[in-house]
């Protein structure tokens, strides 16, 4: 089963899949900032586009390029700034 | 805006984008085969998982694993068949 999410009034969608290692999304961000909250790990890759990152305990927002990623462990939360669509990939880990 | 699009019964699903160099879509296909049509260029990235692919014009399926890519002309087809749920990156140039 694919599934189907959207947060922030359609601003952020996700298709949720499975793999042998745990569930993962491919999703689009619009343009725009959005703070998210974990449960479990995250492992954030920037498929297209460009994300400024706000780590958990930290100040300063960091570039996340197209193949690059970033990781969040779990129950924590971090915000993540778009200029333009953005595609990534989060698996749950 | 972020458009969706559901495929053979809801077993591809994909969600789709604009980028500075044309259209995207990123999506996922469930364990199946399916046959695809073309109207502009593909440039097709498998994101986690793996698909065989029998490219236009070919007898011989092969292998395209996570991280790598195909390319189809506009105006062909292409099939596909994947054994897990599999996440793609699909170029439109």
């Amino acid at each position: 089963m694919i599934k189907e999410n959207t947060y922030f009034e359609g601003n952020v969608k996700s298709l949720g899949y499975e793999t042998k290692e745990g569930k993962s999304t491919v999703g689009i961000i619009n343009p725009g900032e959005y703070k998210f909250g974990t449960a479990q790990k995250e492992i954030m890759h920037v498929i297209e586009g460009e994300l400024l990152v706000l780590l958990p305990e930290t100040e300063n927002w960091v570039t996340v390029a197209a193949g690059d990623h970033f990781t969040v462990p779990s129950n924590a939360s971090f915000s993540v700034k778009a200029e333009t669509q953005t595609a990534y990939l989060c698996q749950y880990r």
